[in-house]
């Protein structure tokens, strides 16, 4: 079954245009045709179960069928994390959306390479990867900034883990309330990240296990035990 | 620092010489001379000091020096995975690896569209994760073979935890003993493949969570919250 993203309001009868990527993966790569089924969301009207109507000189008109699943609630686990190279910054991205990350927010670190990030990149990464999990949200990701913005952005109320590695700090256990995760650059944090770290009270240094893991691999590892933490 | 999986012997002022691999990596990406320092280690003495002796016609031959870290026991987790498309493949092997997995068994299930598998992609790609983890050894991969004779050779002393979507099975919770995680195929298991596991006394269907992941995302959540229950 194919699922597509919408920004429009979804209710029974009414027709939607599919983006000109979701058209082009329809009709294009897919080969559906009018009268195919395709699931759709918005992440405010639940998922709905839809059919082409017109595909006019290669766009995709969607028919809004009979509601399949009203929406829920999200997980409330939130992603803070050092740009990486493009491959392992798409990689986050896309691992974060399947398991449910609501907030992803990029940042730049001392050991930080790039300087800046494609955010429409980025959101079409979130929205494909929500597409094919079956979330009824995509993820809000913020314009990347530098570490200390973040941190003065940050909630107080929401607990940051931050995942250090060879460090002499407690691992990672369950917790409750809102809670987050930060994942620092391939090279680690700096002296002025780990003194800005240091000046939050939200923040919870923790370790992820023995094992030194590339930072795209800890962002997975952590964010999957955060989330078993929470299924009880 | 550059870490090398050889297969030589080490020991102290031995000569070992680089695969054409690592010699390319060394000389020509890393632009390392003569003198430079590498580290070594062969899965059985331990992880050594060494630095580049000579390196003619592109190659690279490297002194041993002293020995930084003994010899230590894996981590005693293995993972069975049916083969997925090439790249989830490689993300499959080369996480597995950083993860610590001692031992990959590829499968071919009902629903797996690949037919073969380059088993010295697969190996190679293991040995590059494993330098570029910390981990003093590289993962045994086995010849891919049908899920139905990966089960028969499986030690039966062996618990193997197979994770399954959408089913009324419990949650993965704490193991103790020697375990091992099957990762079925992105369309999930056939009912054959189902049959045959049940015919096994050592696979225990597991959930990991409420949500739909991809086979590759799977793997590595699964590995994490079976390395997570054996840090206690």
């Amino acid at each position: 079954m194919i699922r597509l993203y919408v920004e429009a309001d979804l209710a029974a009868g009414s027709l939607v245009e599919a983006t000109e990527r979701q058209a082009h993966y329809l009709t294009g790569v897919m080969r559906r045709g009018i009268g195919s089924s395709v699931q759709l969301f918005n992440g405010r009207d639940g998922e709905w179960d839809g059919h082409i109507a017109s595909t006019p000189r290669g766009r995709a008109i969607i028919t809004v069928g009979t509601l399949a699943r009203p929406q829920s609630a999200d997980a409330d686990l939130w992603l803070m994390f050092a740009v990486l190279k493009r491959d392992a910054t798409d990689l986050v991205v896309q691992k974060a959306t399947e398991l449910g990350v609501s907030a992803l927010w990029p940042v730049f670190t001392e050991r930080t390479n790039a300087a800046r990030v494609n955010l429409d990149r980025l959101r079409a990464i979130g929205i494909e990867a929500a597409e094919q999990s079956e979330r009824l949200t995509i993820p809000d990701i913020r314009q990347a900034g530098p570490l200390n913005d973040g941190l003065a952005d940050w909630p107080v109320e929401r607990q940051l883990f931050v995942a250090l590695e060879r460090a002499n700090v407690q691992t990672l256990t369950p917790v409750s309330g809102p809670a987050g995760l930060l994942i620092g650059p391939e090279g680690g944090f700096g002296q002025h990240d780990l003194a800005a770290l240091d000046a939050c009270r939200f923040v919870r240094r923790v370790s992820l296990g023995p094992r030194v893991l590339r930072a795209e691999t800890a962002a997975i590892v952590g964010l999957a035990l955060l989330q078993a933490y929470g299924w009880s």
